[in-house]
């Protein structure tokens, strides 16, 4: 089987288990409070220009958005997502179970805009009995979102400042931070993320590390006793310096952004090849996740040989599916699907 | 610096990475479906003689404690707890976060008794308005406990009697059940904890993987629906064969006994060299963890060389400490940590 | 002001202060154990031809919502509901800081259908990674809906049939019940609703009552252990007779099905003479709650003289308000509104 | 039945439900935004000399302990109490329930001091790896305590300049704070505890009105956003002015004083014939419960013309129960009681 299901098939990046294993004899401080730590962090703030940031390393991504969403807020506070956001749909209601509801705001492609969260918050305000429903106070968005978008820079801009205006804190999950940067439609950088956001997180477990999640956190307000709340919600890994070191080999040498582009100009390959063969998509993704819309037929017969993820019914015949690129994925692999979508067109 | 503080201060047995960078660039399914897994699992039922038992992997304690017993409970349900068990005292109250209150009970060692249990049992239902308070409704022991003590199997029956009489669940936190296991006073198998208990894990975390514990249910009403408390509480790892191939090796030729056996035979070796010293211990413990009693003036002086865990004060000039040893744990440290403390005293 | 807005402007049914009154210094046991409150339910289950129903008696209706839900429900299940519904909209994320997330459906009328449920549930389990989701596991109707639509028989019992088919509970909250049950659309009984469902409530505060809902369990399941979560979620009032005396009261002498029939009567007169002067309606609400859409500028005089709730904005120069009857509502009140707005238009 | 089992076994004040009959009819805006919770919140604002306080309204104890303590705290904080406090022991966990941890300090008599606080503080953040247990952030105390013990003026001060030079919230609950104000032992005034607390309740349920308590809050930061925290614990009234109505008529006329000092006075009586007797007392109490320790044999006479609350067994053949009075308490009845008491020794 070829998996092109997701984004997460293999291991990692070769240099990090190289780095694990000469580092593994070696006796640290656990909990994060190492010198891999430190310097993973560092090399980050540096990436992002943001060297008064705190750097937190979480295992899994649905940790990391409870920790930082539930850090952030007070129990009758909620975050405004779309409603196709991960946190909102695939994370078993994590964010519930601690205490916060999900404010979803309907988007044709899973990205919100400035004007949505200033008439949400508005409206909000606007109500008699606004007691009775709960305050928005963050607001969490993706990029790339849960179906590949991406956000260019005087959209995310645009979103700063409203949240700024409307005082709520911008949350951006990055789990596939590194895919969004690298594709040809982004305008954005590191430092870009940084500034407009009040904390944001790096993916790794998507992105060449076997797992782990840089959290960067700007605003002041949100820096207090981060670290209770890592605990508190099981993210605190033993041996944080797993997540130094693969977050030091990432991030030097330029491999995050290396590795990345290499995803991201296989997934545009794919889209262009696709689209030479008059496919259309479900959504126009610009980043390593892509949603053909493939004849019933057609993917009975890949079933065979790939994964893929269902996305959606189109039509009686067609259905919507997705494939990922990432790190990994061997060109090769790439090509022999588009020849076999080909044959079977 | 030589460290004897805790017992995660290096990485893995070195067949796990080993293990890892040959599998490193295999593409699997992911969430803990792929077959390393499943052939784990496989292995630790077998180790448990539980055929019939579920086995989960998840990453580590807080996490695995949380989400076993906030599956196990509903919302108006507790679970008993001697005062200083870990999810009392060091978990920055992970459960409660859950919503569940710890029903602590004091204990000279950290252990529970039979006696205990049936007596708070009763007492609740005793009070005529029992439903003002919390219902208990599972029993949190670890084997070994905080202070290193460990329960002789006929303690364990008679624990998990009164908790059938009664209707709770007996839950045991096996963080560091290796140690436990191998040391010279247990008399306990895998196959009784399993038996014993209705859910208990394997902890990895602390006995030779990088990270991972492995939750063994044996009791139907736990085994329902477990992967989304998993998923809830943030502990589904992406990359789940990471937790499948570290245990798959660890379970495999004997490993986790016998790296258990050699940190047991030289704690043993710490705890006998040192009563030869005349040093009195804060509580006797037989397994990896050690409580000497030294006076601060060699505590200061050991400190320029080792790290060790503050404890308690005993008296204006004793304190007693924590030395562990592990899986990694060389002897010739542990030889010059004797001869420094004999020298200095 | 003669106020329109809500169905809890004035106090309660002059006979439940009498009654109060009366026994004002009688000596009680507290909680609910009294004997006012075994006569009230002993009522209660013999309108509902439900002998082996609990019935129960709390405050409020956010209250008893989250009680009831959160009672039903492991930590990793959640309720369907209407995206209008209460639960959603208008108790300050009270279920989600209990853990639960609402499964929210879309409705034109604020009813939820069997066809809705069932195929809510088919796609929950259809998705490979449902563990990643929230578990539905209980429906929440409202009956009348927060817009005053109604269910009829057919449709609560193909409603039910889904929930039974698929493993669901059936919630009905029946704040405003009275008042659905008494409407001339209305094919319900009391008898019927206790059928149907597993659980729901009698609204006294809405109807007759200074304070109090009467939550009817026939479901075995939600049975046990309910007074726990009664105390746990703040709802078991001390002085508990004041919650049985009011419906023992309110079920005497067929008081809230006379009182209901009142506001229902009143609430039909309204729509007939609104709909003859040719005014629409934002829905169409056979209840005590009505939405006409009228000028801005008549609502803007009838500001002066009366209370209204706003409810939408429909065009440039028109809103739907709410006015609402109830068993206290004035005849003549209704009388004076309509011909203000007659003589307005 | 003569009941001194609990001082809430009786209805209200009869003016009261005077003005409960008298204004029954009136049209009022509902949760709490009328002018009758207005002027009771300007009467107790006066009775405290804090005229900056914010007064709000909630129907019982548990429910404001938990609305109160949970809008002070962030998720991983907790809150200091003894270990014989309500919030810890009698209220089914309801504070866990929302996520918060009870920090509890052993007491003798269910004070807790300025010295037991601070070290509480200067342990948890001595410690090392402090954020792996919860923070400490308020302190819980009430006014008089679960064994009827008060606190004296220098008590409170101390605490609360412990409170502050710790960066905690010193929160009074006051479920019978009429009754501690009222007794001989007391130097305490309203306005003392408005001065040293930051948040603190008056009770109502207990002393006087069929239901109610009165949040006091003086501290700017724990005012804001106060009303989403009533809504989503389940606390804000449809009918507010039912609790409005309640405290002015309390506050008015030195009602809530004069009540308080007719239960002191008699509990006095009990106290001081007891004592006579040559009754020992379980605790030292000053205020309206109090605990001899009786004869079982007395106990078992005495329960079939009298109800008491069990406390706990003393000796094999002696037990401790607990007597209390209250504003309707009637001096026949403890002369009775006395008089039954004496005959049986």
């Amino acid at each position: 089987m070829i998996r092109f299901n997701s984004d997460y098939t293999e291991g990692c990046h070769p240099a990090i288990l190289e780095r694990l294993s000469e580092t593994n004899m070696e006796q640290t401080a656990g909990y994060g409070e190492d010198e891999y730590c430190a310097k993973a962090a560092a090399l980050i703030k540096e990436a992002c220009k943001a060297p008064g940031a705190d750097v937190h390393f979480l295992v899994g991504g649905t940790q990391t958005n409870v920790t930082v969403i539930s850090a952030a807020l007070r129990h009758y506070q909620g975050v405004i997502t779309a409603t196709t956001g991960h946190i909102n749909v695939h994370e078993t209601g994590a964010l519930e179970a601690c205490g916060h509801k999900c404010l979803t705001i309907e988007t044709p492609d899973g990205k919100l805009t400035a004007e949505q969260i200033a008439a949400y918050v508005d409206a909000h305000f606007a109500d008699e009995s606004f007691e009775h429903t709960v305050q928005p106070k963050m607001v969490y968005i993706s990029n790339p979102t849960e179906v590949g978008t991406i956000y260019q820079k005087a959209e995310l801009a645009a979103i700063s400042r409203a949240c700024r205006e409307k005082g709520l804190y911008l949350f951006m999950d990055g789990a596939r931070l590194g895919y969004g940067l690298a594709c040809r439609e982004n305008d954005l950088t590191l430092a870009d993320v940084a500034e407009f956001t009040d904390v944001f997180y790096i993916g790794g477990t998507k992105v060449g590390a076997l797992f782990g999640e840089a959290v960067v956190i700007t605003n002041e307000e949100l820096k207090a006793d981060f670290r209770y709340n890592i605990k508190q919600r099981g993210g605190m890994l033993a041996k944080g310096r797993l997540l130094g070191i693969q977050f030091l080999t990432l991030f030097e040498e330029n491999r995050y952004f290396d590795i990345s582009a290499h995803a991201a100009r296989l997934a545009e390959k794919l889209k262009d090849e696709l689209t030479k063969m008059g496919i259309a998509f479900y959504v126009d993704s610009p980043s390593n996740q892509q949603f053909p819309i493939l004849p019933d037929a057609v993917l009975a017969e890949l079933k065979e040989k790939y994964t893929y993820a269902y996305q959606a019914r189109v039509d009686e015949s067609h259905s919507a599916v997705r494939f990922c690129t990432c790190w990994a994925t061997k060109e090769e692999n790439v090509d022999a699907l588009l020849a076999d979508i080909a044959s079977l067109l």
